[in-house]
Formats: C-alpha cells, sequence, structure tokens
C-alpha cells in the first residue's frame, strides 16, 4: 500500500520503519523537506537526527506535506498536536479527501509545572477538529494510547494483552484500521469505542497516562479493559 | 472503626453496606436527614428510596454532614461532584480535621449532547479543589474510576486481576487507604499514582470510562494497567 506518514519525530520514525518494513511504500512528510534533512541536532528522547534515520531506512522517501499526502492511499497523522491542523492544512483537503486519516496525535502542550496538558479536552476533541476541518476525509483515532515502539509491537508487554480504541465516524474505515493493527502490528485486543466523539475518552486518558508513565517509570505500558459478565 | 460515609446515593449506600458488613460503626452523613428520609423516589438507577434501603441496613445510621463528620474516624466523600466541596463545607473543616478523607467523587456534570463532562480538568482536579479547601485533612483520591458494585467486591471483573489507583500529599495516610483497600474490599493492584495532583489523571479518565461503558454495554468494568520490563 502506498502510505502517507506525516510528521518525522519519534512516531513518525516508528511507523514509518514498521511499514516500509512490511513493504509499503512509505512517504514520510513534513513542512521543509530540506530543512528536515538539514537538522542535526538530536531528538528530545536522544534520537538521531531525521537525516540520520533516513539514512539506515533507505526504502522511506520524505516529501512535503502536501506531496506526500497525494501520494497516500492510507495517511498517517504522526506530527504533535498543536501542530496536526496546520500540517493538514498544507497537506490540503483535496490530498486527504475520501481516505482514511489515522490520527495517533495527542493534544498536548507544555503545562505552567507538572506534566503537559490538553489544550482542547471534554466537549471537543483534537481529532473532532479534524474531522469537523476535513469532512471529506475518514478520520479514525487510534494508538495515541500507547509510546510509539508499543504502537507497532504490542508483545512488548504482558505478551499483548492489552487494548488498543479505535474511534471514527466511518464504520467501513474503522474495519479496514482494526485489520491493518492486527495484520501490521499485532494487535489482538481492539475496541471501537464509537463515532469520533469517543476520541475524547483516549485523548484525555492522557491525563492519567503521563502519570502512570511517571508512577511506573516507564513510558512502555498500556491498560488492558476486562468486564464483568 | 467509626466511619462516616458522607452521601446516601448508590455510592454511599454500596459502601456503608459493604462497611457495616465488616462490623465497622458508619454513619451516612447527609444535608437533611428528615429529607432524606421522606424522599419516596426511586433513585436515577432504579434504586431504592433510601429509607427503604435504611430499614434493611439496620446497623447504619443517618446523621446530618456535620454530625457524621465528627463522628467519624476516617470520612468517606461519596457525594456527586458538582455537590462535593458545599457537602464538605457543611460537614466543617474542624470536623474534618486530621482525619483521612477518601474522596470517591467525579467532577461530572450533564453536558449538553453525549455523556456527562467534567467541570473540573486538565491543570485542576475537584480532589485538589478539596485538598485546598480543607488543608488540614488528608485527601486520599480512590476508588472513583469503578461502579460502585466494583469499589467494594474486585473480584465481580477478571478474578479481582485490575487495578486500582491512589493519589494524595501524605504517604502515611496513602498506606493506610492501600492497606483498608485490600483487607475490606480485596484489592490486589493497587497504583500508587503520587501526589493529589495526579487525581487529574484519574478523573479525566472518567471521559473514557463513560465511553468505555457505552462500548461494552456494561459498567462493570475497569482497566488492568501492564507494563514492559
Amino acid at each position: 500500500m502506498r502510505i502517507a506518514v506525516l510528521g518525522t519525530g519519534i512516531v513518525g520514525q516508528t511507523l514509518g520503519a514498521r511499514l516500509a518494513e512490511l513493504h509499503h511504500q512509505v512517504v514520510m512528510g513534513t513542512r521543509s523537506p530540506a530543512a528536515t534533512l538539514a537538522r542535526d541536532e538530536h531528538g528530545r528522547y536522544g534520537t538521531p537526527p531525521f537525516n540520520a534515520w533516513l539514512s539506515q531506512h533507505p526504502r522511506v522517501e520524505l516529501a512535503s506535506y502536501a506531496e506526500a499526502a497525494r501520494f497516500g492511499e492510507l495517511v498517517i497523522n504522526a506530527t504533535s498536536g498543536a501542530g496536526s491542523l496546520n500540517a493538514l492544512q498544507s497537506a490540503g483537503a483535496s490530498n486527504l479527501a475520501d481516505k482514511i486519516l489515522i490520527d495517533v496525535a495527542n493534544p498536548l502542550e507544555a503545562a505552567p509545572s507538572g506534566p503537559p496538558a490538553l489544550f482542547v479536552a471534554n466537549t471537543d476533541s483534537l481529532a473532532e477538529q479534524i474531522q469537523r476541518a476535513f469532512p471529506y476525509t475518514k478520520v479514525v483515532k487510534t494508538l495515541n494510547t500507547v509510546t510509539a515502539r508499543l504502537m507497532v509491537n504490542p508483545r512488548l508487554v504482558a505478551g499483548g494483552e492489552h487494548t488498543i480504541f479505535v474511534s471514527g465516524n466511518d464504520a467501513e474505515a474503522k474495519k479496514s484500521v482494526c485489520e491493518w493493527l492486527e495484520a501490521w502490528f499485532g494487535w489482538k485486543h481492539i475496541l471501537d469505542l464509537g463515532d469520533i466523539t469517543t476520541a475524547r475518552g483516549v485523548e484525555m486518558y492522557m491525563a492519567l497516562w503521563l502519570r502512570l508513565a511517571g508512577a511506573l517509570g516507564t513510558g512502555v505500558l498500556n491498560i488492558h479493559v476486562v468486564k464483568g459478565s
């Protein structure tokens, strides 16, 4: 499949590498490919500069947001939450129309103290903002509740016995995404929460996730949903 | 132990009944005992009127918020989130001073559409509001992430293999609460998230919980936290 991964940070890199490994055609999208390639500082989490990563992944290509989105049959939003709407506007509504957009971003911003806070919550969500801005795109929220390594390899934790969520308005699109989550990454427990407004739940869960990571001393964590009979 | 349970709804009833069964001395607190006893309509979830419940639990007593709080060595806030600060003001700072207050309330209010929304979130929480209002009380947030029946009987789901959280500023108070959660209710997996600001995480999780309950068709559910090695 031709897949556009928008965003060249650790999330985009991790998804791009796994999808290329699965022999998909992956184009990563960024605001300015020249600027992204020229950057030589390490990432926030000690990740190497993008150009070093790209040279180790020769089957992945880098392009502008618009070129990547035009290329992709499937588009993944792996940009930072604060930059997502701008990045998607750059990608262009016509390049996103009629396509599935997997949104893995979280609407986090630095807080005056403590862990990051959400810049949209409660009666709206980033996924809904994106869906409203791109009404002809099938937005499916998923994977935002786990760290990048776990997105593509749930077996890293508890043998994969934990839950990932999908939210979206288009039932067929969600069905495809569920199949891909299982086939590409090995997710065993996928829970369809409902329409795109249910993304509020998974985005607000980040407030708990950040505290869980603090208490457990690792971001390689997830939750398994269990219910009574 | 002498325990005050503030709030006579389904949460207060469930906690009060279990604690009385364990031979604690339980006094339930309400705004006006006479009005609570005079009420004859069923509760929102089909629960019987409080007077009918009380007649089935003869070892439980009913009193005003202030009388109950004065009586209790331990106080549990099981009022609705929207009414919690007022109820605790009625209980009186001096009756709550130096005591552990277990806060199980959620700051939910009706939303224009869809499930309830949070009236405080993100950079503050109900538990923090309570702790600021009652600085001499040891507020421990816990149990708010599960439905009443599950609070007192985690084995209802997955053999009890799921997680409950505690948040609070006083380490000794949290230690006591953890011991009680295990001894009284049978909780096996208790995770200390940190200081009272971590209550933001468990309160904001309600946004996900409400959608989980919708998707699963039951509120008898919980999450089990798993992590990588």
